[in-house]
């Protein structure tokens, strides 16, 4: 027992990257000695905010940051009904700060604490996405010139709506306001974009594609068979957390891999799916389901089934919680891939220490003790919240159907 | 189409029970057409605040007041990460207010639009608690004498912590600050409870007992069985939501009746337990699962299992939450029970309309259109939101592991 | 990285108690910081010294302390066969001593270092036999008397040998040479016992029971069911891990809480039975499924299922490894109980620190960092290798099967 | 009764072809009479020497030779933790030297002793492997000239590592020492192999390929669908046996005829795989299951499911336990096939009696009483135990992570 108490937490929102982030810092009781932690639900941030303020702060300050277990138990219990995004972000934040700081009284790198590494470098996969097949594969391109070697190819974002194909959309008069897909057409040019990637591209490159829950799951059981011939490094969350029983069916009649669950924020969206082995990658949001000590957990259920992860790694996630999961990437026997994205100059100047792509496709982690990435709060006030545009979550199909996005 | 919109909503906290009560009022272009929705969360109500007043609002402001279909959708996907108790309590409030404004467009009460009433009186139980077992049946002899016919008993509320043997309870040095509870302990003085309360009581006596979760998933078992002489009107909250797959072994050794789900907020905690009817009730927090929209839906299909509705009804629900959900009692089929608490003078001044207890152990409700009950706003100004105790949230059994409330 | 590498690894073999214990040293490049961990498969010590020594030192040898991770994978995967207890034990020892080194440059006691405390203090329970029920009832009364609250109950050792009822034994002619017993006997004797214990101290005493796979599945499931009114904490061992299938039916026909596992070596043993929650406690041997990196993997499995630990805590395993999975019980939130018995005075003076009971039923950890318990290399040289008694290994049942101990 | 007891039982070890093999020969009170048997765990071989010496021997010695069943039952039992390819492989030494004891009291080999023929001539295949199509095809063509019929074709060895495409391997900067393979690379390259091998050998060639636990479930499953046009004898050791659920979606999508069980040493292993068919081939390692003894049951339970054999029979094993394994061969009805290599003159010279190759792809064996393998003691010590290549052992994939070898 250190004796170390938590003396103030903080909470901080900024938006180098024009995406409100949600960041925890802890002060302990031993002078210079803090903790960073991301809460980070970037579309309901405020409320996540109020739930840190109001309940978590009063609940866990005072108490020694040694015990990051119990605290951990005590703040996923005191609100009687829990998980949910809103919730799960907000103890996120104080359980990576927490683990930020042990990392630190301990002198270690987080992957060092959590048991030593399993591999020196963490591959990682890049967003290709274009209107055209053309401007998809000249991105494509620009990843291999980089030293990327696994690319999640994509077509008009999420639903296929590229211009060469959007009159295929014939709503009804009067529809309902809201961002248009056509299914249909989604399933036909996903398929013609990966027919000319693999054949310009050769059978070396590992190709991804993410559905984004935006078919039905019979239509997702047709698009997953019909990817087979394109050997996919994997195919990614191909139904809504709520059809999990489903991948059953996409597990029986396809071998493309599949990869779930960014979106997760209950144990019983995962449990069956890793259970029966119908997924091959779990791929949460780290502070989505509570942080890193819910994750070391369930990295360590999906290996007892020889399921990998992919933890989500999009820009609706501070350079923090990046990082912290990626510590996980380099212990963790299991780890699969991650997702990534290059950090902007103005995430650097807010997050100094972010890590860096060491040009041939993976992603190597400092040394630094705890998770190893600052928080310069001056630079962070030079990014304060923006109003983000929240119109692509008003989503429907051609009939004017809301989905969920 | 009516062409009434969505003009104006407003957000309410209001505690003339000393509880938050979280309250949605929907103003609309018709002046005078208004509608009451509860979006109760009391123990983070703030953070449902901010999701309704940053997020909702912006979202449906403007939209036909008919389309409650379309807006639940919408609000449902709009946050992208969903499900959990704060987005869900705040989508409840906005929908069960349009459900309110729907009522009072057709001039009918909400039983009546929903395809009218399968019963005229709600049958409901009453909680009695105490910390010896003369105290709890002291208080059934009073429910008993104002007419009801059905009371859950409790001692010592949860976990059994009646005075005679608090003793019990033996920490390890050190302990972590907490609410305390011998499981055995509770095991033992429940058995005992019933025993006495079914003698000197008789077999018409409808009974029923909460465990709230405070059990393992094999002590739970082990009290089941047990408690199986007692003839009870059900048993509540056995388990926790992620434990839902043991209650297979609940419904295979015990005749017990099975009530689950106040915690409930996402479909895959109820989904195995009604398909495999496992449970006997279910007893949904109306607001916790997003409003009146959802729980039509879960009534439906609770039907297509024989499993009837025991809708959470304690003191931290607004009346007009409440009252929405005994629309659905007198409307459904396969309703159950009600659980209920008088409303107080506060609670009347507050929320004009309340409905009455008929002194038979029924409820009654009155035909006013839509949900009946009113807001007033001046008085709910005179109880303002109030710092809540949160210790009992913070629980641990004996050797001080903390469990879930 | 810190490039501490591992300089020498030296195993030794003592017995302060009379029972042969493997202890591992690793030497690093560090002067002053080595680490020790538990290797003891008593009964067939000298082949895991072989296993240690001749495969497992050449592999690890240089590399850095660091990587627990990875260098376990490596010994597990370098003998090509694998699994089973003489190869779990080798890696175990190195395993354990990796960790303590981690605690100790951390400058954590491991519970600390693997995330905190659940608890202050661990729950044990205590073995009480006898040959007659006078014999066992003294032996409660004495564990009482140093303040244990729960008790393991056995007559007669395993199967009930005891004195009365020996003569029940009738062997057939020229049978083989072994420990016998009389399966009937020891079924109708334990009954015996516990409803006398039951009795005379009252319902608060703990109690359990280890059947030690001595009977049939089906006289497991007849007597599991016949302990059911004695309410028991748990029942211990009921079937042979090859038989792990038959737990359904000890689950779907009894409420008796269920313990296994202190022969498990291979996770398939393990598996189903945790997945259906067919066990309430696992219970392994630490070094038998290869040290701590498996345990801590293995108790978040379990924690998914809430099935909760009580590991093996015998006298045939060295105060090394019962002390570093008190570490885990301190720390995991899934701890159920732990299997302890005193230190005797030679074990403290081969190896200073063993924790200490409290008076109160909990043991409790010193803030030492790493395991915390030293090894005096002289004061072991003073315990050498004995020749142990392998004759209650031969054990039969009355008409002189072999069955296993 | 014979009266024939156990005298003295010796272990050596020799290693003619440059692999440690480890024999046992007990010596009985008849003199004369001895028989040897096979305890080969060449990886680890200087533990099980200890587990036979120090344990078995003193165990065993004294008994009648004709109790071959309790026997083995006492060997297993008396380690009290069992399993374990350590412990079996011990165990086998001296099962299999006493069921060759008992051929030569019954003056039959042991094919007759077991019940008799179901055959006269043993069904081989051969294993060809290259860094080249040329060189496999090459390979293929020499069995061919020598009248063998099945081949199972590899591609630089497992894993794919052959000469053109090595450079595919891109691995993080600081990556550890250890066996590197691609395993997409090793996917494509053996479907590409494959198609040329039938393409230039026809459709009556039997072919036959070892996965070797090479790749992940879902790549396995890939590989099993994209093998299927190829019309494969068997696809081998398709996934680890702790992975062995997942066989049913190998079975679910493909037709490949699936062979398992090298790595066996656990009953566990091979259970759900055998009841449930997803398996068509069992080829356990005799010795690592405990010999004979449990091999004629294993066989059996198969029969029941229309499971074959197709026994491990690599250079790791002796002929004494590579013939004791043909008994069986010859004797069950459920036999497949067996995999085979020649015995080179060394191992002729120790070993004398080796069964031969008849040239047209049968195996034969002698009538000699027993085994009817010998044992040259002299001989023997002309090859002493080698130090042996671990090195492949240390197997990792691309990024560094160790996989199972």
């Amino acid at each position: 027992m250190s004796n170390v108490t938590i003396k103030d937490i903080k909470v901080f929102v900024t938006a180098p990257k024009n995406i409100n982030l949600v960041v925890v810092r802890i002060e302990t009781s031993e002078p210079g000695l803090v903790g960073y932690g991301c809460a980070t639900f970037t579309w309901r941030h405020t409320a996540v905010v109020k739930a840190i303020e109001d309940y978590l702060i009063p609940a866990v300050k005072g108490r020694c940051v040694d015990d990051i277990e119990d605290i951990w138990q005590v703040m996923k219990g005191s609100s009687y009904w829990r998980n949910g995004p809103v919730l799960n972000n907000a103890i996120s934040g104080i359980d990576e700060a927490l683990w930020d700081i042990k990392g630190k009284m301990a002198n270690m790198p987080l992957y060092s604490l959590l048991g030593g590494r399993s591999r020196t470098g963490i591959l990682v996969y890049r967003h290709a996405d274009g209107n055209s097949i053309e401007a998809v594969e000249k991105q494509i391109q620009s990843y291999l010139d980089e030293g990327y070697k696994y690319i999640r190819c994509q077509m008009g974002t999420y639903g296929g709506n590229y211009d060469g194909t959007r009159q295929a959309i014939n709503k009804p008069k009067g529809s309902f306001d809201g961002s248009y897909y056509n299914p249909d057409m989604y399933i036909r040019s996903v398929i013609e974009l990966f027919r000319h990637v693999r054949a310009d591209f050769g059978s070396e490159l590992g190709l991804l594609h993410d559905i984004h829950e935006r078919l039905t799951p019979v239509d997702t059981l047709k698009l997953a068979k019909k990817m087979e011939e394109f050997d996919l490094f994997f195919l990614e969350d191909a139904l809504s957390p709520a059809q999990g029983n489903y991948f059953r069916y996409l597990r029986e009649q396809t071998t493309v891999p599949l990869a779930m669950g960014e979106l997760f924020a209950n144990q019983l969206e995962w449990k069956p799916l890793v259970e029966n082995q119908w997924i091959d990658f779990v791929r949460v949001h780290l502070s989505d389901i509570g942080g890193l000590t819910p994750a070391i957990k369930l990295a360590h259920f999906c290996d007892a089934y020889s399921v990998r992860t992919a933890w989500h790694g999009p820009s609706d996630l501070s350079p923090i919680g990046m990082t912290a999961q990626m510590h996980l990437d380099l212990n963790i026997h299991n780890f699969g891939i991650q997702e990534f994205s290059e950090f902007t100059d103005e995430e650097r100047e807010v997050f100094p220490g972010c890590p860096n792509h060491g040009g041939d496709g993976y992603v190597y982690l400092s040394d630094k003790p705890g998770i190893g990435v600052d928080f310069d709060e001056k630079a962070a006030a030079k990014y304060p919240p923006v109003d983000m545009d929240h119109s692509w979550m008003f989503t429907r199909i051609t009939d004017g159907t809301a989905v969920r996005p």
